[in-house]
């Protein structure tokens, strides 16, 4: 451990390791529900929820550990914003499933399941990552794997946005209230890759501080 | 009065109050547009976007007296986003409002009233803790109603969205443009309900930091 | 120029004025895209996408300087603010462009076209007010200018919206579909407004902060 001019609050380091892992449980739920048929839906749409409960009181944890700390070992704004981006994929991830039941979609388009796979994937680097931010080591590949993942879900986004509103012209005429709520949850799953390149985004700015 | 260290600019509360009571007064004229009959609509929306310039004034004047003050009585942070949470929640009461008469909607499903009814109540919590932020007394159960409200708010929510889009296959078939304008009245007013969730975040990071 | 205390890095003011200028050319190009006819519009999407890359990498830019950077010209959180609003600007006019190409949109109502006449006047005001930063002289009517054009740009998109949505009864009947897809890009054009307003308001209070 190095030598450090002030003791500061160490407590930071395992909380965030925690929500990240809750994402990733999260992810896994959500995979399972997409690729469920409708009835078999409610048990992971339900264990999404009880994940995105305890995100939320991680969330509180580290504001009110934020709050109460006179010395935090980086920028309070930047403890702020990794905390409410954490908090801002869980969010999107259950509304994406929430939607899903609450909607009674029927078969969804198969770059749904794209889609979470792509969370699922930085979901694990995210996990791995959040523990290095206390000797801040190997962060730059984090960043540029999620950057990397985001693009992979921008491509899957915009296709499944053409497919669902500019079909080819031989397709079946769309059911357009199908389309609204199908669009609701593509969007919701895409808000969750960008709170993911958020997170990311301000992992680099921890580290280049620090550098 | 306590003994401070540094004196600071105490002009803030009275601003704070000011924006809380001009919320109070737009939820009040929201809730008579929606309980009107489309043609009696046009004079609480009117009363409605006033309430909203004198929210932008009110915001602006917040935001020059932080800029132009040295030692404030909270982190500036703190009053950036307490002024920009209010002032989110006026613009979200007033867009709803507009879109209900520019639609030119017809009769509102009932859950919008009930959404502006805790909006209403969340107006009156919020008029009753500003004044309180000087001497940070009892502002912990304005976070605790708030967000209760909020919760409150969400589920009222997520039964419109529900009715809207899935509603039970022995209801009328749906117009489809109107289902999309009022889904955007429905969530502009959900909007307004998260800035006030925001607004009480605020206020008890401010309350936790100074205890 | 004026005797300061500390010297600090001056590197922040060619990146935003490139930024800006940046964004003009593709207001340019935006202009281009909606007046062209569906098989022209390629052309002027690629280069608006262009911008958007180049602009991601100022804000790059901007962002490492800024961590790296001790002593910043303005409060760091007021850099970071302006960087963001630009970038915010960027990628709404690269979502429109793109949302009209990719759903094959056909003649486009000619609202759209204002909409991005204000923008390019709001693009011209921010390339200008950019340099003008290092001395800060002469940025109050950069703030005027950019509100008022906000308003234009208000008024413009309401009209969109209600014609969109809610057209005379004497109208044809709308296709729906077509009705979503148009609305996406119109209320896309009005989140790029909306973040030129954020820039005007941050410059406007960095100018306060140092007057």
């Amino acid at each position: 451990m190095a030598f450090r001019l002030t003791p500061h609050e160490r407590g930071f380091y395992p909380l965030f390791t925690r929500a990240a892992e809750n994402i990733a449980t999260a992810a896994d739920e959500l995979a399972k529900l997409v690729a469920s048929e409708p009835p078999a839906r409610a048990r992971p749409a339900a264990a999404v929820r009880d994940c995105e409960h305890r995100g939320d009181e991680l969330t509180h944890d580290i504001m009110v550990m934020l709050n109460r700390t006179f010395v935090t070992p980086f920028d309070r704004e930047d403890i702020y914003r990794l905390a409410s981006a954490l908090d801002d994929v869980i969010d999107a991830m259950e509304e994406a499933a929430d939607r899903i039941v609450l909607y009674r979609l029927g078969a969804l388009p198969a770059g749904i399941a794209q889609q979470v796979e792509v969370l699922r994937r930085a979901a694990a680097c995210t996990t791995e990552a959040m523990p290095r931010l206390e000797d801040l080591a190997g962060l730059e590949s984090f960043w540029i794997d999620v950057n990397s993942l985001e693009d992979e879900a921008d491509a899957v986004y915009r296709t499944l946005l053409g497919d669902l509103l500019a079909p080819p012209d031989d397709a079946p005429p769309a059911d357009v209230l199908t389309v609204l709520k199908v669009k609701e949850v593509v969007e919701t799953l895409e808000e969750a890759a960008d709170a993911f390149e958020t997170v990311a985004n301000t992992v680099q700015s921890i580290a280049v501080k620090e550098a």
